[in-house]
């Protein structure tokens, strides 16, 4: 093929954005829904949001879960509801989605960041103890786009040296670890529900958890923080209700979801198989006992050895027509919002993976012959890379 | 009539809530709702949610409009976006829904509860005047159930004492104020859409705002807090997105709000000629140079002059089948979550109002006729006041 960035014809008519999410059709709510708008019953935990409460705990194996509209809004709950005092120190990834240190500030904690594994790009636990102090109290760690960490030795850790579990889960609802679906580990764990999510029920999230008063004093902040003696409010509360319709598209979506994320994993074998061979990319390691939804399928790119750099690879493929992404660029330490906690730690696992990685896009509908093409451009854009070289980089200085 | 608390049967065979949200037929919405569904675009800020922007700002007559999930999430926002110092103090009323101290409290900020006006229920501008100290950054007044705030007197306070004024017009929108629409007073004012409002979206809530850095700074809010220079955030953020079936509702309804709003002051005013002439009721004034959107028909119970207490005439309107509530009871400055804030200040007219108001449904499709049944249920009560009290009060005492 001859590349779109020289010349060719893009690889894709239509592009392939990052994500393609796949919806029930309307006519599968129809009839739900018109009943819920003619009631007026559209929000307000009706039936369809405690029916999909019930679904979720049964399917992730936790008593109690709490739908949201939101997952930011269930991830924000959740640590409110945890009473962790003001002004203490959470410790959580650099290098994931930002909403999961926005959580902790929001609620007056001090996020603190700690490293990556380099393998499997999630909390390093061994950084992440070195980083406990007295101001310590907890850990808020997150699977990478669907790549459960290490929860085990997370556990562990958090037994060991007396500091709290959490987890922002919010890519993770299909994934597995142990056998287990997430939602059930730590002492709660949130799940969003966002249009670009494996599971997902336009915008919502949702928290799972074994804790009844955890639980409780989450649904009240759901609703204001009412306590249910009228107007008064146990918590600053705010409103993280779910619509209703929403709820529908989840109710919908469930049954399926193991079958989605079985070909997903498909979808990343045949990846992992189409980059073969191609040299100087490293991929994402899928976290050992665990089971990834692959939101995504990531490598980093190594320059020496592909011959260009991520930068340069993604804008050859972008000419294709194809969205390639660099996610969490900057890290979440570097971020504009968290300059007042001070000079950023160096944090050299989440800064490499930050400055090297691609994302490519990975769909629950998408077919084999997708996933070739995709390849097939990357494998290109390698055999093509000093011509992709010379068209991208100008030269320095007149004459040169 | 029979009163049902005496043993006659209830007025209203099918309950009478509190609200009854009028909201479209699925079919308006379906084929524009399966698009999205079928496209993926569902949230995100897609067309819908822009479009509902552009008619809002319209409708208003603001510059800047933002969407939101919710109004609450509006609120959060407006206040982050304005940058208030960290531990300022906010004067607000004690006598309105809590979410807009929470709003305050969200971000880091001290409310400062304030008296309201004994007849129209809303902020008091000599009250908050005689609040204001060296650590007041802003006040957030609030329309009262739909009955504007003293508009010009708060802006008169606010520029002549320096203090920044915004409004939580939660269910201000449809009602106006000196000949406008709410939602362009101030530096900015949010709604709320939720589905018990006058104008509704299921879920949803809204910024206006003629303020461009205002608007940008919320607008990066609602999106994590992200400045457009890929992953970084400007702010600590959270979601406050709304969904594209939400906008659709809300499109739909926006060019009837006016009619609705009509319809509910002529609901509003048989209200008050059916009340009529019952002793002991002092009914909430509308706002001078002010439209209501009536979210409710309220008034005040005076137990010696109607003969019973208010929570007795509710108890007696319940057994009718018909929704009287009593709201914001505990008014917001005795609130079990501000506990923390200190002994909180006496304020008689927001505790007399809490403790002797009643609200009576007022819905957008409401008849003369419900209208008239709900007036002759009060003045039924009123009438049996001796038998209804004797029902009510048992013996103190054995033998007594």
């Amino acid at each position: 093929m001859t590349l779109a960035l020289l010349g060719g014809r893009p690889a894709f008519d239509k592009k392939l954005d990052i994500v393609r999410p796949v919806l029930p059709r309307l006519e599968a709510l129809a009839p739900r829904f018109q009943e819920a708008l003619a009631s007026g019953q559209v929000t307000n935990m009706g039936p369809h949001s405690r029916a999909l409460e019930a679904a979720l705990a049964a399917y992730v194996g936790v008593k109690h879960c709490a739908v949201f509209c939101n997952g930011e809004a269930a991830l924000i709950a959740m640590l409110q509801a945890a009473r962790l005092p003001r002004g203490a120190e959470v410790i959580t990834p650099a290098y994931t989605f930002s909403g999961t240190a926005h959580g902790i500030a929001q609620n007056g904690l001090v996020p603190v960041f700690a490293d990556i594994h380099p393998e499997t790009w999630t909390l390093d636990p061994a950084d992440a103890e070195g980083r406990i102090t007295s101001r310590t109290a907890a850990i808020l760690a997150a699977p990478l786009y669907g790549n459960p960490a290490d929860n085990d030795a997370l556990a562990d850790l958090a037994a060991r040296r007396g500091v709290r579990l959490f987890f922002d889960s919010a890519s993770g609802c299909g994934s597995r670890y142990g056998g287990r679906p997430l939602g059930g580990f730590g002492e709660a764990e949130m799940f969003s529900f966002h249009a670009t999510k494996v599971y997902l029920t336009m915008e919502g999230g949702a928290l799972c958890t074994n804790d009844p008063a955890l639980f409780e004093a989450a649904t009240m902040i759901r609703n204001f923080g009412k306590n249910g003696r009228e107007a008064d409010c146990e918590f600053v509360g705010f409103n993280g209700k779910m619509t209703e319709v929403c709820a529908l598209v989840g109710l919908e979506l469930l049954p399926g979801l193991d079958a989605v994320v079985e070909h997903r994993n498909r979808v990343a074998e045949r990846y992992q198989q189409g980059l073969r061979g191609i040299p100087g990319l490293r991929h994402q390691r899928a976290q050992r006992g665990g089971v990834s939804s692959w939101l995504y399928y990531q490598f980093l790119v190594d320059e020496e050895a592909f011959g260009l750099t991520r930068d340069e690879l993604i804008m050859a493929l972008t000419a294709e027509n194809l969205a390639a992404r660099r996610f969490n660029f900057p890290c979440n330490h570097q971020l504009s919002c968290y300059r007042h906690l001070g000079t950023p730690p160096v944090l050299p696992a989440a800064e490499h993976v930050a400055s090297h990685s691609v994302a490519l896009p990975l769909y629950s509908d998408m077919t084999m012959d997708e996933v070739d093409r995709v390849t097939a451009c990357v494998r290109a854009v390698h055999e093509e890379r000093d011509a992709v070289r010379a068209r991208l980089r100008r030269p320095v200085g007149v004459g040169a």
